[in-house]
């Protein structure tokens, strides 16, 4: 058998080559525990040197589980994303598995060994960072992978849901212009995502359509949680000439910004307009109701959802990559700017 | 057979009275999908009638899930609860499935179906309300249910996890009074649930044993919800001798006073004290910081987890109902009263 033959390769000729039997080599492929690890690595060594192409999804039995896998549980906006997810496994009488494996290898390995012995139809990871050998690993396994993307930086192997980041930081500053602001303080994310990348463009983007200059020393670096928030909108607002608005690349932030504005004597909305990204449950309740762009979680989990029941069912998935709509949301925190 | 000879009623005798063979009756004890539905029935009448005692749950294979049910994940403490249940399940090598049940009884049904073909070790309800037909069913199949009871009421058929809220309610109250507050606005929770009785009960002892009367004009009568917050903290503010401090008996709520205090022109802390009930994540970002009083719901989830787990491995547990400790977490939102 020709190494670079891989049209004909065989479940045969794979447990001639590692001297073992067809119902074992079915195991491996199958993900099944039973098998001892030398000989599994042996096997997949082979099924991989020899470019086995494994039978479609299509073939397998249902698992009646999907896998939603995230870095942390501690994210406000876990639970969007869990809830939009379950909706439709639920629907579709699949239970949601949801894990946490808090960026150890130890603890995603302990995960897919748990795969072995309960199979799933697909994983959803909700990160862009896989790291490679897990998903090296999910393809020998032919369990399908969906991401649903908050970071926004792109991938070549696994379909994608995200969010109109560009669009949505356009959408935030425009509306800012439009009540009237010309010094408009923006907070970035953390600079090596491609989401925070996305949203300060948009911003510039407004604010060069508008003919408006982009003062650096109105853009703080921030890394998308609260004290950064909080530090980014103190130094802004001591400024010798200040913004009259601030827009913060996430709610988080915007609340420190909230927490600035206090501490300055101020008032939200009255002395300083303040605008947020994600739409967290939580910022309708802020004080003032926070008007920020919509991240549509909920949906965006909703759509992996149905994506990776689809590549479940061997079904073709037209797009790499989706990008749901964010949307403004008009609340009471910015208003036309203060004449000082 | 006498019918109330509950000791020796085997399988043999409930296939003979049946009149199905000894591994149907073992399908239908296992809850096996691939059991006629009438059959299902008859078999699980007679072993109900005879009183058949099931083998513990420790001689059920391993499924390596549990499962975590949510009336709905629109909660924002269900994230605190899936982190608590998910950190003890996966260093146990067991999957958490996530589950809403939208208090649908076609939802749940379907749930239930779901644990047919897929097997579970146990199952947290977070709720106090299930229905007795699911817990009947639950009970039938042989799998082991703790409940998370964030409502306070208590169980006699489940062991429950719950929190010291009467205690919390008592600690909170007396802060204030520490504070120098003599009048203390109260905004209850919804009535039915007994955890609304004991933080106001809480609230009741702390003000009659610093010899305060309890004005009933200061109590409002709240739902959980942030809308009744801000109503409630509007009209105690609108009082002719209105309250100088105001304890919500919980965050969301605390949260509507927020703004109820803002939109009466006033500041939180320096103008109205405010304490809330829950400790959620994002308290910490509201501004002023949140002083409340911790419900350790994550700490409650990994203590539920811990138990279902020992139940699924045949296990005794102690005690039916365990309390978490509440605590008081001091953050910037009461200070001592303003003099008016």
């Amino acid at each position: 058998m020709a190494e670079n033959d891989t049209r004909k390769v065989t479940i045969a000729a794979i447990a001639d080559l590692a001297g073992v039997s067809v119902p074992t080599v079915s195991r491996v492929l199958n993900g099944r525990s039973d098998v001892a690890s030398q000989t599994r690595e042996r096997v997949e060594e082979l099924l991989t040197r020899h470019g086995y192409r494994r039978r479609p999804s299509a073939a397998r039995t249902s698992s009646g589980l999907l896998d939603l896998v995230f870095p942390d549980l501690d994210s406000p906006w876990a639970v969007e994303i869990i809830r939009g997810v379950e909706d439709v496994a639920h629907a579709a009488g699949i239970g949601t598995v949801v894990t946490a494996i808090h960026r150890r290898n130890s603890s995603a390995r302990q995960w897919l060994d748990s795969l072995r012995t309960r199979a799933t139809e697909g994983v959803i990871f909700v990160t862009s960072m896989v790291e490679p050998p897990l998903q090296a690993e999910l393809r020998r396994l032919n369990i399908p992978v969906v991401l649903v993307d908050a970071d926004g930086i792109p991938q070549q192997d696994a379909p994608t849901v995200g969010a109109t980041n560009w669009a949505g930081g356009l959408a935030a500053t425009e509306y800012l212009i439009r009540l009237g602001h010309r010094r408009i303080g923006f907070i970035t994310g953390l600079p090596q995502l491609m989401c925070s990348r996305a949203r300060m463009d948009g911003y510039r983007a407004a604010m060069e359509s508008a003919g408006l200059p982009i003062d650096d020393d109105l853009i703080h670096q921030g890394d998308f949680y609260h004290e950064s928030g909080f530090t980014g909108g103190t130094r802004l607002l001591r400024l010798p000439d200040p913004p009259t608005a601030i827009f913060a690349s996430c709610d988080q932030m915007a609340l420190g910004v909230y927490e600035a504005v206090r501490q300055q004597g101020l008032r939200v909305a009255d002395d300083v307009s303040v605008v947020g990204f994600d739409d967290l449950p939580e910022v309708r309740w802020s004080s003032p109701p926070m008007t920020t762009v919509r991240q549509p979680l909920a949906e965006m989990g909703m759509v992996a959802a149905r994506t990776v029941l689809r590549l479940a069912r061997g079904e073709h998935v037209e797009s790499p990559r989706v990008e749901l709509a964010t949307e403004l949301v008009v609340r009471d925190s910015a208003g036309p700017p203060r004449v000082r």
